[in-house]
């Protein structure tokens, strides 16, 4: 088996101490040693090495709440109000989009998500088999599904296409690949819709990932069409009998925290997009002291408008304090949880990532701390999450395998993922604007 | 006088429409063309040339609130109470502070600041003069005041440290640097110290740098004492005949944003200081439709934790359409222009730098689009503001002098840098854990 071995860093394995001078040791795709390099047992003299003096070794970053594709539309159309925003931008322009924009769309985020250090995420949109394509070939871990909208006449065709990429796809490129089912939203999907969606899954024993209270209007709609608010009614429709990734869940009622918390329910704090779309500021802490499984996501590309992880955990970090009005509240070391081993968890996958201990997969990512933000070095994981940057990362590697070293990525080439990008958005929006640098 | 000609960009002027292919001509210190290629006027033949193609110009960032040789302090003291991160951690390392350590946190400050694209910045701490120092030979341009505490022991000193500081370094390193007065805020200068300092700043002919209305406690304070809130306050002493630069301006009536409006007051919105320090959100829609000189302020490393204007002004546009709950609140390109002719107003430099035009000082920075998070080019404004990261700037020239170019620092040794602050900082805590990477 495959021996990789990693040196002289300082390791932040999230579930335990700092280790300030660490080795990190990698069989196939497992973590067999991470602790102080001093005591690393003997027959690693072969292995591949990664000097990794000066760097912060830490579990991968884990993004629960993507919509790859839709890097496509990054800078398309922003600063509208909602309705104007998807009625006549978004939708339009995903209208058109054929199997070949879904893949290339998919091959950017997953190159910016290499770049920025973030190891797996939870995707929905649609053709994702081409997706499953593309993070087979990136190295990438991922939860995929398929977004179903409860629409008469698509319903039934979306799902057929959902359950085929679980059967077709789970497991896939060597278990990085996980599925779910993913039943949009609760004002997208009937009732009856989203029963038939949840004993589907329950059947193929997967998951459900859904958007849940994301605005304002979403909640008054359901309320007003259900008597119930989107949680609560989606509680009671028995949804939560399979286990389900929640996005969003801005506006929670005190009793609909305890509803996610009790069936452990993942919720995918989206907080860039929340504010850029102005749907508001999730209750994060509250949510945290009832016991919810949060996680970070950045949400997709044309409301927010990267896949930077960093931003995002430090923007989840630094609303908990502004509007709870506590300077304590999400501390840095539960934020970088949050981003790592909280969105493990969130996605089922705990016993296998998120954190950097023997008999977890390799998914770990080595950061610079060069830059002058970096320095003094008081704190390390103050540093990851209030003062670090995508940039940072040096070294990116999943599943045991080096997806990018020193910056480089191995497995995608950039120039013709930009090249089919750039036309790709020219041919759908007839404008060449800004295309060609 | 020396030529420069930087060919090929995008040009983001900030005053004007963007330019797709531009050009940007530069003697001595003086823009002397910014616009289409095409119809640069010769003569520039002999002149040192940037090849800028696939890169964005746009004029350098003004941050307008810094404590630079804070970054001592980054990440000392993290996710505290206010009270207990300033008398438990901040004050007593800042009562051992030396001459040099300001010097070499300063020096650390400015190269950051370089790095990330910020090149003219407002500064307020103590042992002013060897800020200036740093200035003069890191190459940036810089707003400089001594931070008055009215105590009663220290009062008279610090007021004459601070009027030496305008007499000895305005105008100094080319008239790089402007100097102004520093009163604190008014919780710890008494009416009769405020006055006093106000009617000094008049006979030197500077303005004023002072923090206003940055949490609750202070509102209440001010208003238990004098009978009206802080802004109203020290605009009832006269404070405002001189220019003035007030930071933070978190909570505010309406009364007292007309006030700062019509008294030409330049805001300095520190949005992750703010959250971070658990004191709120500026009402920054409200401030810009009454017509207040809003800028972008970082706030010093130890309460931010770091000076990365990019972060800053993407964390403006994003709360003020989540907090307003409207999309369209502070657009990207409502943003950026805070973040530079903003800056440029809120400091009273908006007829020397600002924006990029024939007459102007020469502050130009180049922005790297070669990232995966800058594709496709759908919006170059959209994209600096909402998808672009500090470490895509590659070129920075302040006073028509270039201080980094391609990364590299030009006027700093970042060795140098690194060594003195890691050893200075280990001495002042007693503590080396995590200072020798």
């Amino acid at each position: 088996m495959a021996k990789l071995l990693i040196k002289g860093c300082i390791i932040v394995p999230v579930n335990g101490p700092v280790i300030e001078r660490g080795a990190i040791a990698i069989e196939g795709d497992y973590l067999t040693y991470v602790g102080p390099q001093e005591t690393l047992p003997p027959g690693w003299e072969g292995a591949e090495l990664i000097e990794a003096q000066g760097m912060v070794a830490l579990p991968g970053l884990v993004n629960s709440h993507t919509h790859a594709a839709m890097t496509l539309f990054r800078g398309y159309a922003d600063d509208l109000p909602l309705r104007q925003w998807l009625e006549d931008k978004i939708w339009p322009l995903e209208g058109k989009l054929k199997k070949e924009d879904i893949y290339w769309g998919t091959m950017l985020a997953l190159a910016e998500m290499i770049r920025s250090g973030t190891t797996t995420f939870a995707d929905m949109y649609f053709h994702m088999e081409v997706v499953a394509q593309g993070v087979v070939e990136a190295g990438l871990r991922a939860c995929l599904c398929q977004g179903l909208i409860g629409v008469q006449d698509i319903a039934g065709l979306r799902l057929r296409a959902g359950e085929s990429l679980v059967r077709e796809w789970q497991g896939a490129g060597e278990g990085r690949i996980t599925t779910m089912l993913g039943p949009h939203a609760p004002y997208t999907c009937s009732p009856e819709y989203l029963v038939k969606v949840a004993d589907r899954a329950a059947k193929l024993g997967v998951g459900l990932h859904i958007h849940l209270a994301e605005t304002r209007q979403e909640v008054e709609e359901i309320k007003n069409k259900y008597g119930l608010p989107p949680v609560a009614h989606v509680a009671k429709l028995g949804l939560f009998k399979v286990p389900t990734l929640a996005a969003h869940c801005v506006h929670l009622t005190e009793e609909e925290i305890h509803i996610l918390a009790e069936n452990k329910v993942g919720v995918a704090h989206c907080p860039e997009s929340n504010l850029k779309l102005a749907s508001g500021i999730a209750p994060v802490p509250a949510m945290l002291k009832a016991g919810v499984r949060v996680a970070i996501g950045t949400d997709g590309a044309a409301s927010n408008n990267n896949l930077d992880m960093w931003e995002e955990t430090r923007t989840a970090a630094l609303l908990a304090k502004g509007v709870t009005g506590d300077p304590t509240a999400l501390k840095a070391s539960e934020a970088l949880t949050l981003a790592t081993l909280g969105g493990a968890r969130a996605l089922g996958l705990e016993k296998e990532i998120g954190s950097l201990e023997p008999g977890k997969k390799a998914d770990v990512i080595l950061v610079r701390t060069s830059g002058p933000h970096w320095r003094p070095l008081n704190d390390v994981v103050a540093h990851l999450v209030y003062s670090a940057r995508a940039e940072d990362v040096d070294t990116v590697i999943v599943n045991g395998r080096v997806l990018m070293n020193r910056g480089e990525l191995k497995t995608l080439d950039l120039e013709r993922i930009y090249t089919e990008v750039n036309r790709r958005m020219a041919d759908l929006t007839g404008s060449p604007r800004f295309l060609k640098v």
